[in-house]
């Protein structure tokens, strides 16, 4: 299969202190998808951050113009928003993104399938929550982009798909090497890769270090993989070296080239999850 | 290895409504006790219950209570209590059991290690949390009850032994068949085992009607149970026929039987965990 690229430039943690290449304004993001989107990427998964204080926000008019920017230039690139917990607990307020409409409407929302820790802080995502937000995208017309940091998170998403909460294709993105979630060991990777329901496609990505290790074991494996900033500042194993997103984007490539695999195109990954229906961003509605 | 059993027969969430036979007032969880203790268990893992609401409370005078009644007849066996955060938020609060002294002083305290999810409510425990809690316990010479739910809350044990937070012998309680945790499934439970830390003693529990099906995979593999209404209510697979404590322990000594273990004397594994160690309440110091 060709390969998934799910490019995740910003994040909510990484700011300049930690990095001068991590891109904050809208400008900078929609530069750094403009790049990437030339080296050949599959998705690009957006978190939109306060223009002054740099802080992650879930405010609509700036994913709006976000949006708006890339789709200037890349109309049928697949645009993921984050619908994270992390910093913001209110489920209207995190739902906010999701309702962006016409031609800024978004085509996933990402949905991460349970309450979890990071290193120094809890990620609360309640059952209610996450119910709430898969409603508000099955209405929208919006695909979840589900989440899932260990194995039980899997077991979930499964228990929803048996509920018709979820409806197939699904898209999943597994994460590795958070603290407390499942770590960069083939045997976990192997594990949540088994687990996943029936019609499931799915980028594996990794945290900090885990970053380049997992997108390899995923590269290698058959699978798409997530990478950015988002997940890992660092090129180089000794944390000497800031990356930009076009180095780590360009070592996927090479990755990819090596394993004689082609980047998959948005236009077909859109075909195969059904994101060409009823979006309003997309062919004769716009 | 002899089979350690530690006994659930409280939890927080069944109550009369749900089965006549979880044990909620300081007399009947005594009571039930009192009946393991003769058929034969290693721990019990309390959890305190208003007396009048029947909810889960914090209360150490309830603790104490329930600690004095069982050391009148049990003053070896030991004794962990519940350090839940599921209704208790307040860290100070949660960690109010902690504080019993002398005869009353409990060996264990429940370590939940990350946030989850159960199928209703989130479970949050952040990361000060459990340090907050661990520093407790450790100030207070009492052993924590390493409460694992999934794969990458081992990752955070062993990085919590790592910088000296945990240190070995430790003890683990491995949960499988949570909605949003590690199942019922032989790679689940083996992963799981396989990734603990050095020098660590674990018991496998279930929940729901996964809990026979992972105490017998923990028996035949040569490990501990926990088992009790905490878990699950029910004694057989199609839910018609409510269990009572003793039942579900009696079926427990039958598989030890038939597998020709023994169960683990509460002073073998005080002698292996080093649980008589400055220990108020065991042996000359009382």
């Amino acid at each position: 299969m060709d390969l998934i690229i799910n490019f995740t430039p910003t994040g909510m943690v990484p700011d300049k202190t930690m990095t001068p290449y991590v891109p904050v304004t809208v400008a900078e993001i929609v530069e750094d998808v403009h790049q990437a989107v030339e080296k050949g990427i599959t998705i690009v998964h957006l978190h939109a951050r306060d223009e002054q204080s740099g802080q992650p926000t879930s405010s609509s008019e700036l994913y709006g113009r976000i949006i708006e920017g890339i789709r200037s230039f890349a109309p049928e690139l697949i645009i993921c928003v984050s619908l994270s917990g992390r910093n913001v607990r209110d489920v209207r307020h995190r739902a906010e993104p999701l309702r962006l409409d016409g031609a800024l409407k978004p085509d996933m929302g990402s949905l991460t399938l349970s309450s979890l820790n990071f290193a120094r802080d809890a990620s609360v995502n309640t059952p209610d929550t996450v119910l709430s937000l898969a409603a508000e995208m099955d209405k929208r017309g919006i695909l979840p982009e589900l989440e899932a940091f260990d194995v039980g998170m899997i077991n979930y998403a499964k228990y929803l798909a048996g509920k018709g909460v979820l409806t197939p294709p699904h898209y999943f993105n597994l994460l590795f090497g958070n603290i407390a979630g499942a770590q960069a060991d083939l045997l976990h990777l192997g594990m949540m890769i088994r687990d996943l329901p029936p019609d499931s496609f799915w980028s594996l990505g990794g945290i900090g270090q885990a970053q380049f290790t997992v997108n390899a074991m995923a590269v290698a494996a058959g699978g798409g993989v997530r990478v950015g900033i988002e997940d890992n500042i660092w090129f180089d194993t000794r944390r000497s070296c800031p990356a930009t997103n076009a180095e780590l984007l360009d070592r996927i490539h090479l990755l990819a080239q090596v394993h004689e695999r082609r980047v998959m195109s948005s236009a077909a990954l859109r075909s195969t999850l059904g994101l060409h229906k009823g979006f309003g961003h997309y062919g004769r509605e716009v």
